[in-house]
């Protein structure tokens, strides 16, 4: 058994500066272990104390009767690692640090953190700065947090990892008043060892945690996270993640708060996508979702039934799923002649939102009514909306809803339409889950739906790295030029379009006449950067023209810069292929990305790009051109010819590949544009760029 | 006094079918009034009764002692139309009909909403399906629903207009848990009569009402509606729409709801941005927008101070209001020294969020803080976090914000992080608006921000229509071929490429010398829709080719269709211009709108497109080209030239008096592409489609 799940299930721990007031933050620690019936053995750590809530108490770590698995230290930050190194030579499995004052708080702090990680050896060490974990499943609580003075702690099948002390607090908090229950409770805080992954690694292995919720602001360890996430997606283990630094000011302040540095988001949205995380879009969602997921139903499909007593509030969930691209069909014929057979007066029950009227309050029909909608192959899932007219009963009104989970797999929800904590309590507890806000069912059903239909690929191997020799006769370091850029795409397996690198218009005459049809002229140059804006470039050249058009290409070029072009390019010109953009990003936290984005202007004016972090899995490159909003380009959009995406899709693949077999020497790479041809005849890159790094890193 | 203000403020309320027994519906409305203490008269009608509640009960309306200012009518449906007759000829100012199965249930029962109506002649009628009106301020309840039992009844500045009386209750009930007060709450139900605007104009009076909340399934009056809003926006008082609809399920859902005809959303969203209405984007902001607003201090800038003692709620915070668009700066030198001298131990003063750390429970502290940072010329509004510490004392956790309240006008807002109803209840009720979800502190300040910069601008009755002899020589019906469209564009003013029309390649030849350069060569046609797609355009033709490209035309088009072209047209080339299309849409509901999109392809695959309703606002035109994401292209987008900016709007304004002008006659019009070309020189419609409907409406 490892340290880490030691750290969640203890049998001793000591209490390192624990006081005997149980009101005060340093005498809570013992007080919760032993409220909760902690059944472990318990070391209060206090020179000044004999004993402690009638348990002995300890002057020193070295006078314990035995290494405990755990340590919480309620030190101040000056004396922390002190203790720290104690606990590690007296054998100690891992340690809790719950005071600030370290990396968090600047240039400073981050020795501190560094001494207290040194101090630490061996021993697994939780946080700094933070509030500590609760394994809410056995019931053992190590935090002083005043968040955990709750009256009723909700056991359930949720974990929450979170890197903010304040917004696990937060989440219990709001999770407790709703009803949502949960297994494991940890903060990472500062991360200086145990960080977000060591916990998910765990709690994929717990079996009393059928889902994860986790509140980041930065990871520190990305491709350990891409390694488990993975895992967690194999085994089907659902993690939600809501992620801050959406916005520069968001970055800002989780620097500030914890010390680490963001990546860029869309970077993360990609990481989350390639791994299927479900990313929470708000924070609410961060516990609708999971509650969702907690209920273990599959959504095998997107028709949602929605059955109602009052009019009003059907309209808003349908008009909330339906945007989020749910169908709310009407029954089909079977269906609808067996709802009507149940004579219920006034009822709307062959369109939906299905509408009992008052009949809603008859609780034995309203269950048979849902009983048919689950039992319907019509349905995938079924909302049932909840009105006022129960809102003193909520045992009562949530009945029908709680005995029709037993005869069903399919999701059953609810939506409670006014201010009703105690039935959304009550429904979440008894297994269904409930929400106020209808954009929360919309969330929920998608994140069941995308669960269904994603399927998380593992690293395509053969595409990671390549065995070229891309180097020879080339720069190693710096610019290259165009044409020498191309050769190293080429030499991957990117073909070019054909082209004839010419020192002279005489040369360039007999290239064009070579290559047939009008072409395009390019200087060639290391030292001019964007050929275009200083008139470097002349598209569609008739054969006749050329000579002529090269001098002045020259010309203008020398004129406006003061350099001679290395020579010219003398291309083919495409017309009948879709312009891309495929490139490199390289994040300092999470490694290399590659991007593929709509070509010309339109990446920039649409955002149209789609980015996702190195390696590639095997369906990430088909992914990548799905999710452009100009992927209908290739597909045949208009009456245009279909273009070969499957060469595009190989092209990512193996441009990822020289990214990787690059490594650090790549300092950027990027083909805008490639061209995708019509099907069977591939892509080719009209122009490129790459930076180089020397093997000595200049 | 008009009939709608003394439906909110009757004298005497006629309750006809009223029950003895209170715990029944048609018990509840007498019990209502007399609990919250109606000071005016109170006829009970029901032949069954001598005496209700300790008042006369009455047989029937005729046996009343005056004509009541309102009659509540609890009847069944089939009796309702005899009663409101009665009251009318009674001489009662207004009905409110409870009743259902009406116009909401098919065409049997929109006959006899029609009949009701009919009955009702002048008196005014709100309902049927309605649950009634509320004037919280004077405590006077016109309802029967159980969505009206509350403790305590939150009187404050929020009127609530709703066209769902389930979404009325759920609102009402999600108000009142959070201490949001209201003035006064009406659902219009089926709308036979009054309607949402009547309830609007009414409030915009209403002196207890400093901001509306309007759900809305479908406007029946969208000019009203217009001029209401338009009005409201003038005398500063903002109303805050959330509007059902935004996807296929939820109209249909809205249809069967009241039976209302839903408009297109995104000509909602035009009308909305039009008139400054605020847009709740998501059920919670309906509410929390509002209470934002009834705060009543303006938001003059972006910068926003962030008070913590709890770092991670702060960093989800100012993470979503960055995200929309707002800044969090650090404070300026001279405040960051106000905040040092503070001597707060451990707290970060120096950036922002600023976090005070356990300083946040010295509560003078937190105040002196609070007033700092409102009276810094640095922020423009101030977010308070609310940990979870004081969670047990929501007076005392809230009072250094209600009295920082007193000494700035600058927004003072909070945000919750625990789930801790009464500390949201306890700032809410005392004017420091609360939020539990970071998104609300966005949308919200959002919401002020916008209210403070945006100027609706009244109708440019000029541009509205013209008075021009668009007729002669064109087609009284039917669809007018490309040239015939671009002259009737010309006679409103909107100038057309150089183009010839000709019947031969010969006359083709000539007229294409004459144009000078390359040219475009098209079919000219009435019959054939896509001439692209039948091969009926041939682009950057060659002068010498003319003749040869245009018999080739002919004879393409000939043998794909087996029609002639009714000849050719032989046009400029464009090559400078930016592509753009120009077009109408007429909205069953809504009426007439003008939409101006990105060009070629990018308006469908980028949904690249503005929409505004007809008549346009002054800034309208200017609007609309900014909303385009496109719109970069005009204004010297990596350096590409200025574009005709001015003369663009002019077009659509232009276009939009054709529009208006041509009235019932035109069914569709459009210009696409229309090239905006360089600073000067205008724009030119390179093709156009016109399909007119005769006088006799064929």
């Amino acid at each position: 058994m490892d340290a880490i799940r030691r750290l969640f299930h203890p049998r001793s721990i000591a209490v390192l500066g624990a006081s005997s007031d149980a009101s005060k933050l340093a005498g809570r620690p013992v007080a919760y272990l032993r409220r909760h019936g902690f059944a472990g053995q318990i070391y209060p750590i206090n020179p000044r104390y004999k004993e402690l809530a009638g348990l002995p108490c300890y002057p020193d770590v070295s006078s314990l009767p035995e290494p405990p698995d755990v340590a919480l230290i309620l030190l101040a930050s000056d004396r922390v690692a002190d203790a720290t190194r104690q606990l590690a030579q007296a054998g100690a499995s891992a340690a809790i640090v719950l005071a600030g004052g370290f990396g968090e708080t600047g240039a400073e702090g981050r020795r501190r953190q560094q001494a207290l990680k040194d101090a630490a050896g061996a021993m697994r060490l939780l946080g700094p700065n933070t509030i500590g974990l609760v394994n809410v499943t056995d019931r053992i609580m190590l935090s002083a947090s005043g968040a955990m003075e709750l009256e009723e702690f909700p056991a359930g099948q949720i974990a929450v990892v979170s890197q903010s002390g304040g917004i696990l607090g937060s989440l219990l908090s709001r999770g407790a008043a709703r009803g949502i229950g949960f297994s494991k409770l940890v903060a990472t805080g500062n991360e200086a060892d145990i960080e977000v992954s060591d916990c998910l690694e765990y709690l994929l292995d717990d079996d009393a945690t059928a889902v994860i919720a986790l509140y980041l602001e930065a990871l520190r360890a990305p491709q350990r996270f891409r390694a488990v996430a993975t895992r967690a997606a194999a085994i089907g283990k659902p993690i939600v993640a809501f992620k801050v630094g959406r916005s520069e000011v968001g970055v800002r302040s989780a620097v500030s708060h914890t010390g680490a540095l963001a990546g860029v988001d869309a970077i993360y949205d990609a990481l989350f996508r390639q791994v299927g995380v479900t990313r929470a879009a708000t924070f609410a969602d961060l516990l609708d979702i999971p509650a969702a997921f907690a209920q273990k139903r599959p959504m095998r499909g997107r028709r949602v039934a929605i059955v109602t007593s009052t009019g009003g509030a059907a309209t808003l969930v349908a008009d909330s799923i339906g945007a989020a691209g749910f169908e709310v069909p009407a029954p089909d014929a079977d269906t609808a002649r067996t709802l009507l057979a149940l004579n219920i007066p006034d009822a709307v029950l062959d369109r939906n939102p299905i509408d009992v009227t008052l009949a809603g309050l008859r609780l034995e029909l309203l269950r048979t009514v849902i009983d048919t909608l689950l039992a319907s192959a019509s349905f995938d899932a079924v909302i049932v909306i909840v009105g006022s007219s129960g809102i003193g009963q909520p045992d009562l009104v949530s009945r029908p809803l709680i005995e029709a989970l037993r005869n069903s797999d399919k999701p059953l929800l609810a939506y409670v339409s006014p201010d009703a904590p105690s039935i959304v309590r009550h429904l979440n507890r008894q297994g269904a889950p409930a929400f106020s806000a209808p954009e929360s069912c919309a969330s929920a059903l998608a994140a069941l739906s995308r669960a269904e239909t994603r399927c998380v690929s593992s690293v395509a191997a053969d595409h990671v790295q390549a065995t070229v020799d891309w180097q020879t006769g080339l720069p190693d370091r710096g610019r290259l030029n165009e044409a020498q850029s191309k050769q190293l795409f080429a030499r991957f397996g990117i073909p070019s379009v054909d082209e004839v690198i010419v020192q002279s218009s005489v040369e360039a005459a007999r290239a064009a006449a070579r290559i047939g049809g009008n072409v395009v002229l390019k200087i060639l140059s290391r030292d001019i950067l964007h050929k275009t804006e200083v008139g470097g470039v002349i598209v569609d050249v008739v054969p006749g023209d050329v000579a002529r058009r090269c001098d002045e290409l020259d010309a203008t070029v020398r004129s406006r810069t003061g350099h001679s072009p290395d020579g010219f390019l003398v291309q083919e010109l495409i017309r009948d292929g879709v312009e891309l953009i495929l490139g490199c990003r390289r994040d300092p936290q999470l490694g290399p990305a590659v991007l593929l984005g709509a070509g010309g202007i339109t990446t920039e004016l649409f955002k149209d790009a789609a980015i996702r972090l190195l390696p590639l899995g095997a369906g990430d490159a088909d992914d990548m051109i799905n999710e452009l909003r100009s992927a209908p380009l290739l597909r045949g959009f208009r009456g245009r010819p279909l273009c070969d995406v499957g060469a595009l899709a190989q092209a990512i693949l193996t441009f990822s590949a020289m990214v990787s077999t690059l490594g650090e020497r790549l300092i950027e790479a990027e083909i805008n544009p490639l061209f995708v041809l019509p099907q069977g005849r591939g892509v080719r890159a009209a122009d490129g760029l790459v930076v180089l790094r020397s093997t000595d890193g200049a």
